[in-house]
């Protein structure tokens, strides 16, 4: 490129260097100042080129160094194919740390192909297509402007030439450099016109233009008497040399100085274009309307009727970038964990905990108080808005979820690795010397034996602090191989996600294979697992691991607990979790988003959903966003394990409880008949009967909303409204519910309209989150395991006292010997009452809460008192759903869920 | 638009008439040359339009009437938000039955946002930025040109003023359909001038231009005599009147109706390239390198070195479409098997079989020499190619692939379910009269008792042509409720994916809550379930569904099979199974195609891929490319059920049979010492020993290619080459192999080299699928069972005869009785030795192969005699792969995999 302006004494070179020390200079300081506010992270350009350096690519490198950006160079060969080119873009383009790539290569090399494999974001010089519509389109926004027309445009407005309204000229090229140029031009508000070098009228345009543009290879030699007086004439040379003179010359005038400049401009435009994309973005969430129909459909008709968005087009929604998503399908995707990493500044959104009275047998809709809250806040309130589910095991629900993203049969596997390790292992201590077991468990490897990292752990624990698996004495090989696991002190049950009742109870080990070495054991719902529970509370990959490395599966004849990790497996297990601990995104019904994550049971474990997914959650709906997560069973269930053991794991404080009454359980606490699955409802809670009302009102709930002022919380009650609730009874437990300190009581129809139908909740769940609330925990940590029980059971239950068995003394005087006593407490007690008597509505008092035993899930990280008999595996009814489940072999569409 | 010649005397409005006739004309034809070859699909045109019709988009629908092109109207309110119209833009997009979308919406509505949603493959208007970019870069391939460029282009044409070097001047418009225009104009010969309305030389600009195009929306009046005579002046108006008065005037004088043609066109042009790409494409693979390394590094080091493509670029790059692809995560993807209606009539690929000898207990290689020579075909010899896997299981491989895509873990969930089902059923007819059976089995919902379908089924399999519930018989109801089944006879095992020993054999239902009703049962490793062979050889989802409802699962004490269906379970199991019945994409460490999917056991079950892999595979690979599917085992076991099970099932034909053969397994033939895991290999393993080679040959390998030439089939051997092998010991190999009958024997190097070590192979096995092959069944299956299970002991083991026990006749009499007699033979033998004793070598004669008993898999659909005992659930060993293997929280990376 050269620039000349004609009949005027001028300094061309100066000039050029003039403009592009301004450039560097300005470029410099937003490189400066970028760096200051990203300190970890810098700019990166990469150069694809075919064959050696040329002097292009010096002025280029030269310019780097001056605004000290880094540059990687791709040296191809001359010759190289497309494919190599498009095979090197395509790793540039997926690398986030290259923000530019600049293909310095022959014209012939830049196909169709080549240019459209180049991503948009990375295109610093802005020759592909879709940079080239955007800029003829006019939105700026994302363009790059290229790098050589930067250059004619600076020199233009040097020369005075680009006020409002001057002529510019364009002379020759066809190619689209040449309509980019002019494009700029028009919109800088300057008239472009056009001619071509054998035009007739040539001269009479060059005589008439205020500055001329020469585009195109050719070197024609224009009389300088063509022009006019005081014109600035500009010669554009294509931007890559064909040959070595041509180059020479340019950079010895130093006229490529000012395109590499403006090139490297874009770069560091590029890199804060995309630091502004690592910031929190603000959601631009597309609701999905809905049309709710009378009488309500089923549940699977209402979902199929309803097209969900791409699960990529909701992510970019709510501000995930597309490398945080990992799809399964087109409706579901997890979400990487690197997104806490990212957004750690951003403040967190409000923290709303979904909880409900004492329940029915027939549940009160805790989860679709959740969703609707959701839908009203997102769809109606235009509140940034997220629900974290639990998955519901395949036992129970079969059929609702499936396999999901298959976290359920990731826990199966890991846990029910852990069982067939112990087995094997006591068959395996059962049959070999210590010598024997000791050289396979450290195998000589090409002669070499070496303990696995797992090992030294085992070492570690044991007081042995050797490497060298010679150098450890016979009495230490003996302790080392021998986890001597008592076979009837192994805690460790099998799990399956199927309601299997014939595996409550069964003996293992009988083929002569195993040697008679038979025990009993069972298999628990795979939800009941401890693994689900670590899923649930771990709050990162490394947790997560530590948590299944301390699980303790039994103990040894000699009282030691045996951990997951001395059975060798607990890095393995990791592994299979792996993508388990990423939350699963998917959408509400009006299209907002929603976590399923975890499912840990609420009896023996804490029954809420995962920690990661409010944590990713509180981060994406940003700080005047609401995260709305579910606790299972009642308030006193629940709600009280939310609290105590979940939020002191996250370290989360919640803003609002929200507490869900229907008049059905109202009415059940207020006395009225029993209620039971499968069996028709009795005419108390058909009829209105706004006695037993006020009665459960003012017994269980009540009570429930006591126990979350308990821990400092203001209560909004969700009352889910049933078709045959009467309004007056719906009035009533509204009145009584804000009389028993309620900050509001509302009534939800969100089963018939959706989110338009919780939009009231929405309201008040807004106002609540937005008054001071003063969390508390129930008890210190340190207080002795038997005060803490104490605890729940008079404050939370309303218990007298509690009274404990002979095993559940001895349990705790083990575990407080084994340095347990400091975990929390997960009380395994029933849903169907506040006390231990399912049997006893309303909210009972004066009764002593038995402490039928005590265990531990030290990998979660609880201890359980067992308060009567859970059953951890369901059965089949006579008449399972899935009679009526079916596939059409043709449409591919579910048939007979519920 | 209006056209005027200047002081020519025409008819402008028959100048017009004219040119959208022909247009509309070609099209026309175009449109019916589509539907002949296409009958079944029909081009479809969506507008989305604010407000009602207008005069502008009734001509448009008048000329969509006039080509028979059928038309869909999104009608949103005038006011309608850019949200309303993202929205269903998305839906359109989507939506693979519209092939163009019209925006007819205000200029403002046209956003950014809104033109850069509209995807550019639909965009007939030719609006987006990506569009307009393509065409001024002059990619015109993937290009829509906007129907107005192409009205005035048509008009220049029409009037002479369209020839090389005529001057078009076009007068002002600066928004991007000038520059569009100006591009178009130049890229057909023509010289475009810029001029604006306010030049002072437009006066002289308009006499020297051919022909002039007045763009924008100005009314200016230019005076007729600034022309040059006979020049052709084109006004064109915006796209979109504002005021219903200029748009009834374009109506009025038909100058609407050329551009709606055009814009029909482009429909028509955008249904055209739709088809087209509904056609089978041609690959444009783009392979990875591999840099191999000496000595070579593990497997997990190997794989972690080289980065995966991206699983839809590698789908993009074999024709499949997007639509076609579920990814799970970035580098898997389940693959439609709708592909298969798509490709229906492209012919199959090539059908290539990897068989092996008979191996030592450490295994062959038969995979890596399948991967090796799809890598060869693929990458070296530019021959498309795809290898057919099984996925291995989770247990004795552990950590290999861990879920994958979730399809073992989804036939255990299905397995599981139907054990559930068959001990809780069990349950309810111990303790249930008939009447409450059958009042629980039709239940009365909402007074009304219904049987659901699958209990139809069972009602017709019994006799019952009843659909009435009350009119059943109380014997009618006794014989429906009761399945009756003999808790002795049940021959479904409960299943599990990790070696667990200890539940081999196990007593379950030893809680008090089964009433006492235990029984001995056991667990099988996951992979042998009979759901994972049913699996591999089902052809469609219909098919796996009937498959799934046959399988018998035990015997009524009356000595009636009794059916999953039966059981009510199997739609449930189908849903269970949709996802897995989709063939797994992966790819090679080259970037060739890979379907993982299946890998039923090869004892029980017949250890072959799946049948649809292996269909979709052919599809894709065109007629001239190869796809490589593998047995398990020897050919004795693996490739004699390929040919008499799986090819009986698919109906597919193969074309050459690669048998594997290592100088380790054939020193072992010809009379080497044993071979274990674990322990150090025998020096004669390790030097050079050609006599235990040549023995080797002369028996085991000489006979396995005579099984595969008892099929009618060419053999290449492929000897697998090992670092110990000698040169002398390789040339043997292949110099005896082709003595006795293989097409060719070549050395495979592939462990070392990666693809490029297989290119011999490739190419032997290319020239062998060249030679016409005759393959044949080995029997009918109208054969009575014991001599299609004579057949195959003589003509395949080289057994003297066959000998029953009792109980395998008995077996035989009840499977003909029950009329499983024609169903094809599974036979379960060891796999170490052609005959049935595992330690005898080489090619054994003259024993006689005892059946000690006979089984069947209905649903599957073969009868399997069982040789020997054969072990369904593996033991973990003192010291598992599990001890090294670890997560690193940080990177996410895996250590210590093999």
């Amino acid at each position: 490129m050269s620039c000349l302006v004609v009949n005027r004494l001028m300094d061309i070179i100066n000039q050029f260097v003039l403009s592009h020390r301004e450039v560097v200079q300005s470029t410099k300081e937003a490189m400066v100042a970028l760096q200051r506010r990203n300190p970890a992270a810098h700019p990166l350009l990469a150069i694809i080129q075919a064959g050696e350096d040329d002097s292009w690519l010096e002025i280029n490198k030269k310019m780097a160094g001056k605004i000290e950006l880094n540059i990687t160079q791709i040296c191809l060969a001359k010759e190289c194919s497309e494919d190599e080119i498009v095979e090197e873009l395509l790793r540039l383009n997926e690398d986030p740390k290259v923000h530019g790539i600049y293909l310095h290569l022959p014209p012939a090399s830049l196909t169709s192909r080549v240019l459209n494999t180049l991503k948009p974001e990375k295109d610093i010089d802005g020759i592909s297509d879709l940079n080239m519509g955007r800029l003829v389109r006019g939105d700026l926004s994302k363009v790059f402007v290229p790098p050589r027309a930067s250059a004619v445009l600076d020199l233009l407005e040097k020369h005075d030439a680009s006020s409002e309204g001057k002529t510019i000229l364009l002379v020759g090229g066809e190619g689209s450099f040449g309509l980019t140029l002019q494009c700029l031009i028009e919109k800088n508000g300057m008239v472009a016109l056009k001619s071509n070098w054998n035009s007739k009228s040539l001269q009479r345009q060059l005589m008439e233009a205020d500055a001329v543009v020469l585009l195109g290879a050719e070197d024609m030699d224009v009389p300088p008497t063509w022009f006019r007086p005081g014109a600035v004439v500009i010669r554009c040379e294509p931007t890559l040399a064909t040959d070595e003179h041509a180059a020479e010359m340019s950079s010895k005038s130093g006229l490529g100085d000012l395109t590499a400049a403006y090139r490297m401009q874009n770069v560091v435009h590029s890199y804060s274009r995309w630091l502004q994309e690592q910031q929190y973005q603000p959601w631009h969430l597309r609701t999905l309307k809905l049309q709710p129909l009378m009488p309500v459909p089923s549940d699977i008709e209402i979902s199929r009727a309803q097209k969900p968005k791409p699960v990529d087009q909701l992510a970019e929604q709510i501000g995930l970038l597309p490398e945080e998503l990992e799809a399964y399908g087109r409706s579901k995707a997890k979400v990487q964990l690197s997104l806490l990493n990212r957004l750690h500044a951003q403040p967190d959104g409000k923290y709303v905990l979904v909880a409900g009275i004492t329940p029915t047998p027939l549940g009160e809709g805790k989860s679709t108080v959740t969703i609707g809250l959701v839908q009203a806040l997102s769809a109606h309130l235009k509140l940034n808005s997220f629900a974290c589910l639990r998955q519901p095991s395949q036992g129970p629900t079969f059929g609702f979820n499936l396999h999901l993203t298959g976290d359920i049969h990731a826990i199966t596997a890991a846990n029910n690795l852990v069982a067939a390790a112990i087995d094997a292992r006591i068959l395996h201590e059962s049959t070999q010397s210590d010598k024997a077991l000791f050289s396979r468990l450290v195998p000589s490897v090409s002669g070499v034996r070496k303990f696995s990292p797992i090992q030294i752990s085992r070492l570690r624990r044991l007081g042995i602090n050797k490497t060298e698996p010679a150098s450890l004495t016979p009495q230490e090989v003996h302790t080392f191989v021998r986890l001597d696991l008592d076979p009837s002190k192994i805690t460790w049950q099998r799990v399956v996600d199927t309601n299997d009742r014939f595996l409550r109870k069964i003996t293992v080990g009988q083929a002569s294979t195993e040697k008679g070495l038979i025990r009993e054991t069972g298999f628990d719902i795979a939800v009941a697992s401890e693994i689900m529970a670590i899923l649930a509370l771990a709050d990162s990959l490394e947790d997560m691991k530590n948590r299944l490395a301390r699980m303790v599966v039994g103990t040894s004849r000699s009282g030691q607990p045996v951990t997951a990790e001395d059975l060798g497996v607990s890095g393995a297990l990791a592994v299979l979790m792996k993508d388990a601990i990423k939350p699963t995104l998917m959408q509400t019904l009006e299209g907002t988003p929603v976590f399923v994550h975890a499912g840990p049971f609420a009896n023996i474990a804490h029954g809420n959903s995962s920690v990661l997914a409010d944590k990713l959650a509180l981060k994406l709906v940003g700080r005047d966003g609401f995260v709305v997560t579910e606790a299972g069973f009642g308030a006193d269930i629940g709600m009280e394990k939310f609290f105590n053991i979940k939020c002191r794991a996250s370290g989360l404080r919640p803003n609002v409880v929200v507490l869900v009454a229907t008049v059905r359980a109202l009415k059940m606490h207020g006395g009225g008949p029993n209620v039971s699955a499968g069996t028709p409802l009795p005419k108390e809670y058909i009829d209105e009967n706004v006695d037993l009302v006020a009665g459960g009102c003012y017994s269980n709930l009540r009570k429930q909303i006591q126990i979350a002022h308990l821990f400092g919380m203001p209560v909004v009650v969700a009352l889910n409204v049933f078709r045959t609730d009467t309004q007056a009874e719906i009035d009533l437990v509204c009145q009584i519910a804000k009389e028993c300190g309620a900050s509001d009581a509302v009534p939800c129809y969100h089963w018939a309209q959706g989110g338009r139908g919780s939009i009231e909740l929405a309201q008040a769940v807004n106002e609540a989150a937005n008054t001071p609330s003063n969390f508390q925990f129930l008890y210190h940590l340190e207080m002795p395991i038997v005060e803490k029980i104490r605890v729940i059971a008079q404050k939370v239950y309303g218990a007298e006292d509690i009274e404990l068995s002979p095993e559940a003394k001895a349990k705790i005087d083990y575990y407080n010997q084994q340095g347990y006593g400091s975990l929390p407490i997960c009380m395994a007690k029933t849903h169907l009452s506040l006390s231990h008597m399912p049997d006893k509505k309303g909210a009972p008092t004066g009764f002593v809460l038995p402490i039928r035993d005590v265990r531990a899930s030290i990998g979660a990280g609880f201890i359980y008192p067992l308060v009567g008999t859970m059953s951890t595996m369901p059965g089949l009814p006579t008449r399972p759903c899935f009679y009526d489940i079916d596939l059409d072999p043709v449409t591919e569409e579910i048939t007979g869920l519920f």
